[in-house]
C-alpha cells in the first residue's frame, strides 16, 4: 500500500451502494462489438458505450451520486463546480433531477454546444477567463456568495465510487476479461475502474491510455511522483487535467500500467469508430483504441473491454476536416 | 387490388422464409429510443437501427437473400449489379459469403469510401460515366461477357421480401405500433415494410417520406400514375431512383401515404440524430425524422417506429460543414 493513501479506500459496498443510488437516473449502457476490429486485432474487443450515457458521458454517474448523496440542507444551498466539459452538463442535469440550483463556472471560450447543454438542464452559468486561476477564483466567489457545495469533477470519493459502476456493469456481464482500458485525465474514471477490477474481477488487468501531449498521469505513474498537467496540448479535451489527491494514490496502487498515444492515432481511432461502428465518440474516448492501433498493448487472443467515455463533439468542428 | 399487380404478391411465408435464410448473415438490429425526442414530439418514437446493419445499411438483407436464393449453377456464373451506393457494398459482401464473383458497375464519381468498401469485400468494380444509360450499358456488357446473374437493387421480389424482415423484427417486438415510417427511393424497403405491416401487424399505418427534390414516388402515389425520377436533386443520395414494376404496384396497394420533406429539414434531422443519439445515420435515413420535424405527420400520443435505413456517410464531406 503506497503511503499516499491517507484516506479510507472506497469499499466494495461503497461501489454497490453508489450503483444502486444512481440506477434510476442513468443508463445501464450497452456493450457493442465490431467484427472488423476483432478480425483486425485478432482479439475480442468489447466497447462499453458511455457515449450513450445520459448527458453523453460517464460523468453523469459521478454527478448523480455526488448530488444524491447530499443532505436536504446542502441541497437547499445548491451545488457548484467549474468545468468546460462533460462534468458541467452532468452536474446541471443531476441538480435538476434533485431540484437543486447548479452554479457552473465555464471559461468564456467553451464551445457553444456545451454551453447550450448546460443551459438546457437549467444550470446557471458564470463565464470567466479561460485559465485555471480565473476558474477557481470565480468559483470561490460563487461559493462565498451562495454557500453552494462544490462538487469536484474527479477528486471526490463519491464521484470515484460512481465512476466505478461502469466497469462493474462490465464485470457482472463478462467474468473473463483479460484487460480493461480507460482514458485518463483527472483519473476519476480510471481510479474507479481500478477499484471495480479489484472487487469484481478475478484477474483483469487495468490499463490507462493518455495523449502524449498531456502525459502527466503517464509520467506520474511511472516515476511514482506527482506531476501536474502543465500546458497540455491534445485534441482530447476531456484529458487535460491533473491527477488529484485521491485519484493519484488509487491509480498508483491499483492500475497495472499507463501508456501514451500520439495525436494522429487518436484522430485515426476516433474516425475508425465512427466509420465502422456508426457511433459517435469524442476524441478523449478514442485514446484506448489508439493505444491498440499503435500496438502499445499486445491484444492477440485477448478479451478486452474499452470504455468509450463520451460522445460530446462539436459536429461543426471535426478533427479531420 | 390495383391492376398493376400482374405478379404473385409475396406471401407471409415468403417473408418468413427470407428472414430465416438471411438470419445467419445479418444483424437483428437494435431498437433505440431517445427521451429528448419523445418529449419534444410528445410521442413514443422507436428507431430501428439499420445503420448498424452489416455493410452499414438494410440493403444487406435483400442482397443476402437474393444471392443465397440462387442455384449453385447460377452462383458459378457470378452476380452483377450497378450501384453507386449501399447495394454495391451489400452485394459484394453477400457474394463473398457465398464464395461467388460480384461484378459491380459504379459511376466513376462514386465516393472513395464506397469504392473502398466494395473492394474490401472483394467486389470487382467496373467504372463508367455517371449516367443511367452508361451504367446500364456497362452492366449489359458484363452480363454478356460473364453470364453473371443481375440482382436489381430493389425491383426484385427476393430483395423486397428480405427488406420486409426489418419491419417484421419490429412488429414481433412491438405489437402496438400506430405508425411505421420509412424513406422511399426505389421502393424496396417501403414495399417490403408495407407487406410486413399487412402480415405481421394489426393496425399499423405505413407512411413513406421522400425528399421534395426527388418526389417522383410522392407524385406517382398521389396521382396513381408512374412518374420516373428525372433530374432528382437531394442530399439523400440513396433516394434518387425511380419506383419499379414490382415496388410501385405494391406501394399503391399497401402504403397509407407518402409525404415529402425539404432539404434543410433532412440536414437538421440528420444532425439532431447524431447530436442527441450519438449514432451516425446517412441523409437518406433522416427523411423520416425530417417529416416529423416538419409536422407533416401528427405524432401526438402515438407510438411510431422509424427505420434508420443506413449509416454510410463520407465523414470528410458532411452536409453542415
Amino acid at each position: 500500500m503506497n503511503t499516499l493513501i491517507d484516506f479510507d479506500i472506497p469499499s466494495r459496498l461503497d461501489i454497490v451502494e453508489a450503483a444502486e443510488r444512481i440506477r434510476p437516473y442513468i443508463h445501464h449502457t450497452p456493450v457493442l462489438q465490431c467484427e472488423q476490429f476483432n478480425d483486425l486485432f485478432q482479439a475480442n474487443i468489447l466497447f462499453k458505450c458511455e457515449n450513450f450515457q445520459k448527458a453523453g458521458a460517464f460523468k453523469s454517474r459521478g454527478a448523480v451520486n455526488a448530488v444524491f448523496s447530499l443532505t436536504q440542507d446542502e441541497i437547499d444551498r445548491g451545488v457548484c463546480t467549474h468545468s468546460s466539459g462533460n462534468h458541467a452538463q452532468a452536474m446541471a442535469r443531476a441538480a435538476a433531477l434533485r431540484k437543486c440550483k447548479a452554479y457552473i463556472v465555464m471559461p468564456e471560450t467553451s464551445p457553444k454546444v456545451k454551453v447550450n447543454a448546460v443551459k438546457h438542464y437549467g444550470g446557471m452559468i458564470t463565464f470567466c477567463k479561460p485559465t485555471l486561476e480565473a476558474r477557481e477564483r470565480t468559483l470561490q466567489e460563487i461559493r462565498q456568495k451562495t454557500g453552494a457545495i462544490e462538487i469536484h469533477p474527479y477528486n471526490n470519493l463519491k464521484i470515484i465510487t460512481a465512476q466505478a459502476s461502469a466497469a462493474r456493469e462490465l464485470f457482472l456481464e463478462y467474468n473473463d476479461l483479460d484487460m480493461i482500458l480507460t482514458p485518463v485525465g483527472g483519473g476519476g474514471l480510471l481510479s474507479g475502474t481500478a477499484l471495480a477490477a479489484k472487487y469484481f474481477s478475478s484477474h483483469t488487468k487495468v490499463i490507462a491510455c493518455e495523449p502524449a501531449g498531456a502525459d502527466d498521469a503517464y509520467r506520474s505513474f511511472h516515476d511514482q511522483k506527482f506531476y501536474p498537467s502543465l500546458n497540455p496540448k491534445t485534441i482530447a479535451d476531456g484529458l487535460l487535467t491533473s491527477l488529484g489527491s485521491y485519484t493519484f494514490p488509487l491509480i498508483l496502487e491499483y492500475v497495472d500500467t499507463i501508456v501514451k498515444v500520439q495525436e494522429d492515432s487518436i484522430i485515426h481511432a476516433m474516425k475508425l469508430i465512427w466509420e465502422r461502428m456508426k457511433i459517435i465518440v469524442e476524441p478523449s474516448a478514442a485514446v484506448t483504441l489508439a493505444a491498440i492501433l499503435e500496438k502499445q498493448i499486445d491484444t492477440k487472443g485477448m478479451k478486452i473491454a474499452l470504455i468509450l467515455s463520451g460522445g460530446n463533439v462539436d459536429l461543426n468542428k471535426l478533427p479531420w476536416s
